[in-house]
């Protein structure tokens, strides 16, 4: 009988989902789980998306032209101008969440065999989207005494080699939380342009950023135009993971004109959700600037939480809404499944994602959990109360 | 300078849009142009669609789960079960429409460097889908004389070697709206068993049967279960394209369960257009009793009208809303545009896709166009009479 590929049968399920029936099994037992394991964040989606999709007034549901529909291109193009970045339509893909960009922008710039270097931890989908385009992802480590920072250019150089296409990286990161600097980001683009590579920066995190600190997009350096391909998305910046609305943008035209050829393929994104997407623009600072209040306060209990548990070793996260904290144990998915299993204060338990998930490579990040700060606030206070618990119980116990 | 990738520079632009710049000249110019070149339903999408929209009442836009939500993978079970087919959610995967179920089908059962047959002429992206899969499709030829029906079972043997994963079809059949026997498709399954050959049944067209003839679903061949992968969507069924909701689905749990990887990697499907999708089986049965109605009335008028035509060769078609037709030219590409640039009778022109992009095999097709009919039978009738002219007038100058 036929099998199934060599291919697909090689990658993996999704790790963050890995443990969710235990969480069920909890839950079954009326525990209640307190979720710091995954990024769908509990904020509201903004009311001009929702606005948006009465904007769509055809009786015929038509396709939509592929590179997406002139009010969505439009609003892009409007919103990184505030960035000042001066897109053309030419330089825009709508895409099928950042998802998609990702996928076509690696099988745009990459034959099969071919390497891209991420900085380790990274977002686990970036092994599942290479392995679709047929590209191996080759880490490099950073690590979390430094914050997540990058390592020496030396040691990221070790890294290329003649099958190098591309540096990825998502800035500001998941699941780190780090904000790169202006100094890391152009010591990537001096390797970029060293080794002739293109850069994927991944920057659908780009408002969350904390302590008044500056953003560096790698969309603003000017010698860096032709290598630098961004994937953005609305599912962080205004809460609308469902809508799988995202872009691939690069004033490379070549590239996008290139990738044209897979967005005529699949013929167009959902018209719908394009609507509602391109309404966002609409939305007023003030949304901005209570959803990152309310990211930042929960970022300081969160942090100041796991500050208190003896042998947790963090930094605080400038960015995005995650942290990767190293624990006092010494596999952290065997705590994170104990947690769900076997654990309980007054009824609750909290649920955190193995961090080895993320580091694609074998034995690294063995002891460390990634949390995100998706609950409020009084929740996220007893999460962490329960975490700390959590962890005093588990060493006594632990093998 | 950083390239493009060698698979991507070999793709196609879409040849069905290729004639595009020569349509918007025309216009420009003050020609009407009749569009019997693409496969856009002008049909109105049901009501039940645009009500479902309003079903979504979160106030934050989530993921949903990667499967597809629960009320549209039970919609599609309960259309099923009216075909006889009895799916579990286990054997349903929701997917941007039949598109992505066509890659997702692709990377499960095939590594790259293998091999699909298909009968030729058909839909243009097949070959663009299995690019993106590194499949190679490999057509065995039906012609426009045998309706388009099969060939015998050693043609299509000799296309099958080591390689070979699958046979993809679309029934009925896109280009050229051929319904398959049950006959045809008990020797493909025969095929298939003596082969070990998955069987890829693009289906997206069930419902439009003409004649009163019998529709054979793969799906409904018990000893051909495990290997039968459905491709489906609502874009034709409910003219809704723009929402690009579609399905792969097949009894072959193992295959159903490894795809589930590539779901988990997009996350999940629009959110809203789910919610819409999920109320169209709540579509009264006269919505499709009345398209078909619609469909037939046109098909009797554009096969007429071409049976008119001295030279053309083309049988009626019994399904789908396209006709493929031989005409009394050397070149059909230039026939069509020569349509657009240079010919107009009373301020009208007609556009057709040149059948030549759907073989899949240079050399053949060249005197062949596909005609569709999504226009109103009135415009359709017009479109006729010019289209007969326009062949007239081009054959006194055909060089």
């Amino acid at each position: 009988m036929s099998k199934t590929s060599n291919r697909i049968n090689a990658m993996q399920f999704s790790p963050i989902r890995k443990l969710a029936p235990f969480a069920d099994e909890a839950k079954k037992k009326g525990v209640h789980v307190y979720h710091l394991n995954i990024g769908q964040p509990d904020i509201e989606t903004p009311k001009t998306f929702f606005e948006g999709i009465n904007d769509y007034e055809g009786k015929v549901l038509k396709y939509a032209g592929s590179r997406g529909i002139d009010e969505l291109v439009e609003s892009f193009i409007k919103y990184y101008k505030g960035w000042n970045v001066d897109f053309k339509p030419e330089n825009i893909m709508v895409t099928n969440g950042g998802s998609e960009a990702i996928f076509m922008t690696l099988f745009t710039i990459c034959d099969v065999g071919d390497e891209i270097i991420v900085p380790a931890p990274f977002y686990t989908n970036y092994v599942s989207f290479a392995a679709e385009a047929g590209v191996k992802v080759v880490p490099f480590i950073t690590k979390a005494e430094d914050g997540f920072h990058l390592p020496t250019k030396e040691e990221i150089l070790a890294k290329v080699n003649d099958k190098t296409r591309a540096i990825m990286l998502s800035n500001p990161g998941n699941p780190t939380g780090v904000v790169y600097t202006k100094e890391e980001l152009r010591m990537l683009g001096d390797i970029a342009k060293e080794k002739d590579l293109y850069l994927i920066a991944d920057e659908v995190y780009r408002e969350f950023v904390y302590d008044g600190l500056k953003y560096t997009s790698l969309l603003s350096f000017k010698d860096l135009e032709d290598r630098v391909i961004v994937i953005d998305s609305i599912s962080k910046r205004y809460s609308a993971c469902g809508a799988r609305i995202g872009m691939a943008g690069s004033l490379n035209t070549e590239v996008m004109g290139q990738m044209m050829k897979l967005a005529q393929t699949r013929l167009c994104v959902p018209t719908i959700e394009q609507f509602a997407a391109a309404n966002l623009i609409n939305t007023p600072a003030s949304y901005f600037e209570e959803t990152n209040a309310e990211y930042d306060r929960r970022r300081n209990i969160l942090f100041d939480g796991l500050k208190k548990i003896p042998g947790v070793i963090c930094e605080k996260p400038t960015g995005a809404f995650y942290i990767v904290a190293k624990l006092p144990v010494k596999d952290a998915e065997a705590f994170a499944t104990w947690m769900l299993t076997d654990f309980n204060k007054d009824g609750k338990t909290v649920m955190v994602a193995p961090a080895a998930g993320f580091y694609g490579v074998d034995g690294v990040g063995l002891d460390e959990v990634r949390l995100s700060y998706c609950l409020n606030c009084d929740d996220l206070a007893d999460a962490m109360k329960i975490f700390a618990e959590g962890i005093a119980e588990y060493k006594k116990i632990e093998k």
